[in-house]
């Protein structure tokens, strides 16, 4: 199935091949892109369909677990603990090529390398990820010392090193990553100050109340927060970051500036070569991740793909690794053969993050959003305790709230506070909202519970919000 | 709707009322039962149907939270910590009435209790519970120091005092509640042996692999443990326990036995009323939990209701407070209405537990029950860890076993080792096998991973063990 034009030098030990000494390659599967859904494409690709030689082509000598990356710059020593392991690839038979796609030949079937070397595939699958944004109407943010977070590991280790002599950091955005790199650089014995424009953090994916409980949790640790206010300018003093001017026209000091305001679909080279993107960028895609509308043997996955929200069914701008993966999944089990039973239906967006001991998780829209759509909703929340009786030694308050359709109680959303079984219960109402429940069906499905694991079965947190709904439609 | 043949004595404080000085009444819906099931089938009939005075008529002063009873023997300090509170009744306006159901009158609605009033209902949900069994066969049983463990606040406080001048405890039957009892009196500084027929521990709920994992960890904290021996009678010493001698014929001393043998529904009072009880005991139950054949005005829920399994659609015997609210909650949905989307469609067996910092979870079937009951399946496990990277803190290895149906993919059973998110992880396994999802679908469903709360997005042992049975599959 391929043609080596020069000898193949390969080290058997890691699985990665020096791509410089080819000239032309014809493989069966070439994925483009090293994270987390470039990697979970080439492994469900290549255990679907054995016979087939996948190839991962990515730029990244070693490639960052991507979640992961906030804890570098705390929990972690270094960025070295985060990296993402080869052998998940190599071991199933995944070849890996560290080189640059540079160009797409679609109506050709070949991908034109940094290196020269051009790859003949049947199938491409496209990984190639998102870019952090850096605003152009942003002054100053080419200062010195000022840093976005993207998954590059050569350019963090150099931001590390940056901090390293740097006190007064500002992050700017507070969604989960401008969350998450606050606490840890707080933790690290940094000054940190988290600016946010909307009115509380976390906002496109808490309502209001949790957003506020997160906020006192930050502050309690010691990060400043700072909300409903936007930045307008950074301003330097020998080229490196001084100040930062807030929206209101404030004054901060700052020796540092993270820019967290969001992720960009790096689409730029799929552009070129004629692919359709959406109006945010993004490479559209079919329910079985393949692009529209040209061809049945091009795939997009992960942050480049377009995204279609599970509830709205609005295009949405949702960047998640865990997303990410399930449309790898979907997109490698249907890549020669498709199975109308294993569409990718739209996205959920289920995620979760820690604040020291406390633990927040979200899954489908908020009430807020909800309302903004235009769906009829009612909610509900309880507060209990995340194992009973509640005097237990490690127990932690626990809070959810869902949000469910007036008309036919299908779940649309939840948000749930509580201890370290958080992200967990988090994903078992993703499966609820995926799976199309409502909070009638959930008041008679079982739910186990344990003393030191769980809430109480009478007063499971979960079960209690879906009652204080049901009794709400009466 | 009511009449009162004497004057009401009512504490409005507790809302516990003293049946004695009545002499008859009448009420919409008596609950007879105090525990999990009766409690959540009160409240649940009393949100729906605010309208219906609803009296909860159960023996109990106060109720102990049922799963929480091993933990009295030592993380909890007493009993007194294990309580269930009556505001979650008194809150939403059920009344309690503390008393004994001693006599049915189907034809007549009436209920006698052991102060001789006499309730006239409407309807009449049974949460008659359970009791522990002690063999007729085992001689020694009713020697002084061999308990049971009944919920019985004031017989486990007896216990709890007489354990207290004694050393070396025997606790014959590891399923969960011999498990927990002997790793909590071997906590609280006892000398634990636990005895079990089967070559494993928690035989009915996990396959050997997660029971030789629980056997190593219990003997790790000091418990003696003993397999695939039974115990065939009891010796004492004037009076008292002195020594245990099992199927083999060994003597082993001991001061106390604890039989964790199984228990048996306490039905005998709906029997003499002429329900009908299947061949375990159980009272005839349809799906929504109405007593068969006689009428649609008694339902039964809990330990006492008749259980088919999810699974095998056969007759089964467990016995769990979380399947139990799950009926409860059936039943008083449909108590004055029927809707044919809220059945109750068989247990699934979702149980948790914890042994030191480790635990296991389990939901459905393990493959041995499904290799017993003819099932072809297909088993794949996959042990990663329960964060990522998997080098943090508090980092716990994560184990999941899946066990599907190979001719149509419907996931049957699981089973999870792991740390403080295994009790959430297990419900959301349960939740996809409530919802008949297919280890395909599984495959491209969404799940949130955050590194301080869950496995990685690539490396999810649910996912991996779902994949590893796909591939067997082709």
């Amino acid at each position: 199935m391929h043609i080596f034009l020069e000898k193949r030098c390969c080290s058997i030990h890691t699985g990665i091949i020096n791509a410089k000494e080819f000239f032309m390659r014809i493989i069966d599967v070439l994925v483009v892109g090293g994270g987390a859904s470039g990697l979970q494409a080439a492994i469900t690709t290549k255990t679907t369909y054995p016979d087939k030689e996948v190839v991962l082509v990515r730029k990244e000598q070693q490639v960052l677990i991507p979640c992961g990356i906030p804890y570098i710059f705390g929990t972690l020593s270094d960025s070295s603990k985060d990296i993402l392991p080869d052998k998940l690839l190599t071991s199933v038979g995944v070849e890996i090529v560290v080189d640059e796609l540079i160009e797409i030949k679609v109506k050709e079937h070949q991908c034109v390398l940094a290196s020269n070397e051009i790859i003949q595939y049947t199938k491409l699958i496209l990984a190639l990820g998102s870019i952090p944004t850096k605003p152009a109407w942003l002054k100053g943010a080419d200062l010195e010392n000022v840093f976005t977070i993207p998954k590059n590991k050569e350019y963090l280790d150099q931001v590390l090193v940056a901090l390293s002599s740097l006190k007064e950091v500002m992050v700017i955005g507070a969604g989960f990553i401008g969350v998450e790199v606050s606490d840890e650089l707080n933790k690290k014995g940094y000054k940190v100050t988290l600016l946010e424009i909307e009115k509380t953090i976390l906002n496109r994916a808490f309502d209001d109340e949790f957003g506020v409980l997160a906020q006192e949790h930050l502050q309690e640790r010691g990060v400043r927060v700072i909300t409903g206010k936007g930045v307008s300018e950074i301003k330097g003093k020998n080229g490196k970051v001084s100040e930062v001017v807030l929206s209101t026209g404030e004054l901060l000091k700052a020796d540092a500036v993270i820019l967290s305001m969001g992720y960009a679909p790096n689409t730029q080279v799929a552009k070129e070569a004629g692919i359709e993107l959406n109006d945010f960028g993004f490479i559209k895609t079919c329910e079985y991740m393949r692009v529209l509308p040209c061809t049945i043997d091009i795939v997009a996955v992960g942050d480049c793909a377009e995204k279609r929200d599970f509830v709205t069914r609005k295009i949405d701008r949702t960047m998640l690794a865990s997303t990410a993966c399930a449309e790898a999944r979907t997109a490698g089990m249907n890549l020669y053969s498709l199975s109308p039973c294993k569409p990718f239906t739209g996205t959920i967006a289920i995620y979760a993050t820690a604040i020291g001991s406390h633990a927040f998780g979200t899954a489908g829209i908020t009430e807020a959003k909800a309302m903004q759509e235009n769906f009829s909703v009612i909610c509900g929340s309880f507060t209990g305790m995340d194992t009973h009786p509640g005097n237990l030694e490690h127990s932690h308050k626990q809070m959810v709230k869902l949000i469910v359709a007036s008309d036919c109680g299908m779940i649309l959303g939840a948000e749930v506070y509580g201890g370290a079984s958080t992200g967990e219960l988090t994903n078992a109402i993703g499966f609820l909202i995926q799976n199309r429940v409502t909070v009638k069906q959930l008041l008679t499905m079982q739910i186990g519970t344990q003393p030191l694991l769980t809430g109480s079965p009478a007063a499971y947190p979960l079960v209690k919000a879906a009652e204080v709904i049901v009794k709400k439609m009466h």
